[in-house]
């Protein structure tokens, strides 16, 4: 199947999802006492996003069950068992986490602007953004235990999704340990951001399955399938960086390389005695043109660099594909393969 | 008994179980990679504390189980049912979640010292801070799904650990809200102060209950028992700033007036007709001179005020000790009215 017929397939799964997820978060966050608390909490959660990690955990849910898409009640869905599972609760309580790490992130990076909006520390201030991260930070927990899974699927949902939270934040440390690191291999850079970005498509993946009472092997699947297309994500997101035109990007490309932010391409590259510090000049990005970029990723692509991380992207969406094939052979599947391919064929 | 030997054996009970707790924080929150974020974490954890909610958590599981107090080990602990919970692990969930909110609120108040160390957004950096706080969040949540509890019990003590800390950042939000305001009631005051002090008490003295399958009216006698002296500890505090001096303190006396820190004290006197916003003069702390405030205390206990706290402390003390009294007759419930007790009588 073509790339852009896939993408069609894949928003329009999404599309489809975006609305019941973006009740279901009022539903579970609605705007309590103290409001102002609440407000900054909701305020990046009401200001968008595509909710793809909840669409994966939604997909995930009616995989497993063997269900036509959309035909279940996502807030009483047939658990393997018998029993009614609220699982858009679990999809909920894995946005309310990314949400979370997103305005602490901002915090610490200082980035003024998210989602074309600004940032939660920007429209209210740094206090009540890093309360409004802790509020959410035990939304999710809170919202997680009101699935309505037996009580040992409940608590191992809830424990895949603490430990998802400790690598994230260890993930987040790992980034900002190698901005000064002047040596950082591939394989822990692959590590970093297994931490930082796919744990949490894992967890979307998984939890579904422990909360619906799969099997060991169902579970694993699922969350190995997260954890490769989440890396390739990541990578993906870095090949964006470079080489998609700056009109189209939203904002001058090359940003990465002038900041000195190691990614498997600059770490390919080091390998390959390019001297990746010099590639460009200049602090900040507007002191660099667009034609020392240019110069720069040309380089990178001599080298096999650019490709190289293609290559990975590409490999390990074929492996988290792969992962799938423990499940039933249905629709849903179908579309969890397709957000894969998407992840790495989407344009910007 | 006269308050100098409840404190004796508050101060005992908590120094015996003292080595316990800080063995087993080392135990479940060990030096791990990334290692400067685990420093981070945990160097709060190591400066020190007294350690008394675990000592609450560990005191309540030895009076629910009517044994005698530090006869049994805490790591297999004998719950109702037969098996064998690791009390010790709940009571370092919550004394990690403690370090978090600490960690925290010192960078919201930016606030220098804690423990007399530097704060960890001093030690480190703010970005370190906020990422060490929020790694114990899920550390947290991560050790109390290792208690080997039954899973609807583990589950329960999960939920409560999740309403706790939701509560805890609205306490937060609250106490920051009622700077800015001009009449705060003194049922508002108290509100805020159940849920920033008195529900991780609730937390301590009630999740042993839980994980050990005790009925659901001692689980709630237990949680009002933390929240009653939780409410009184925290408006002894307010008495504290006013009433003791200077050089015992550690800090000069008056700094919440100074700061215009609306307390139950400042609350009554406002009912009384007291112009409590003139009452000290300047900004801060040093601008204000120790007569000025010996006036101003003064002002506050000619109207009733000072009283009228230490009195409610009092009030919810005898409360809160009324609640242990669905527990066993034992020593460890003894000594949980102790520390009720010594969080009132405490001198500073």
């Amino acid at each position: 199947m073509s790339s852009e017929a896939t993408e069609e397939r894949v928003l329009a799964a999404v599309a489809e999802r975006r609305e019941l997820v973006n009740d279901a978060i009022d539903e579970d966050l609605p705007l309590a006492p103290p409001e102002r608390l609440y407000e900054a909490a909701r305020y990046l959660l009401k200001a968008g996003g595509k909710r793809l990690r909840p669409t994966v955990s939604l997909l995930a849910a009616e995989a497993i069950a063997d269900v036509e898409p959309l035909s279940t009640d996502y807030r009483s869905f047939p658990a393997l068992e018998g029993d009614d599972i609220d699982v858009m609760a679990a999809a909920v309580s894995l946005e309310v986490i990314q949400s979370f790490t997103l305005i602490h992130d901002d915090i610490m990076d200082d980035d003024d602007l998210r989602r074309g909006v600004p940032a939660v520390h920007k429209a209210y201030d740094t206090e009540t953004a890093i309360l409004a991260g802790d509020t959410l930070y035990s939304k999710a927990f809170e919202i997680m235990t009101e699935t309505g899974a037996r009580p040992e699927n409940g608590l191992g949902a809830m424990r895949m999704l603490a430990s998802t939270c400790t690598q994230i934040c260890e993930g987040q440390a790992l980034d900002v340990q190698f901005e000064s690191e002047t040596e950082v291999l591939p394989e822990e850079y692959l590590d970093m951001v297994e931490h930082k970005t796919a744990v949490l498509y894992g967890a979307a993946a998984a939890i579904p399955a422990i909360l619906l009472g799969a099997d060991d092997d169902v579970v694993e699947a699922l969350y190995n399938y997260g954890i490769d297309s989440g890396r390739a994500f990541q990578i993906q997101d870095d090949v964006l960086d470079l080489t998609v035109l700056s009109d189209k990007l939203g904002k001058q490309r090359g940003s990465d390389l002038v900041e000195d932010k190691e990614t498997l391409i600059t770490l390919h590259a080091r390998q390959q005695g390019v001297d990746v510090d010099g590639l460009v000049d200049g602090e900040r990005i507007e002191d660099v043109s667009e034609d020392e970029i240019d110069v720069a990723v040309e380089r990178l692509r001599a080298v096999g660099s650019i490709e190289y991380a293609r290559q990975t992207a590409r490999d390990l969406t074929e492996q988290s594909k792969r992962r799938l094939e423990v499940l039933p052979d249905n629709e849903a599947r179908q579309l969890l393969c397709d957000i894969a391919d998407y992840l790495v064929t989407r344009g910007y």
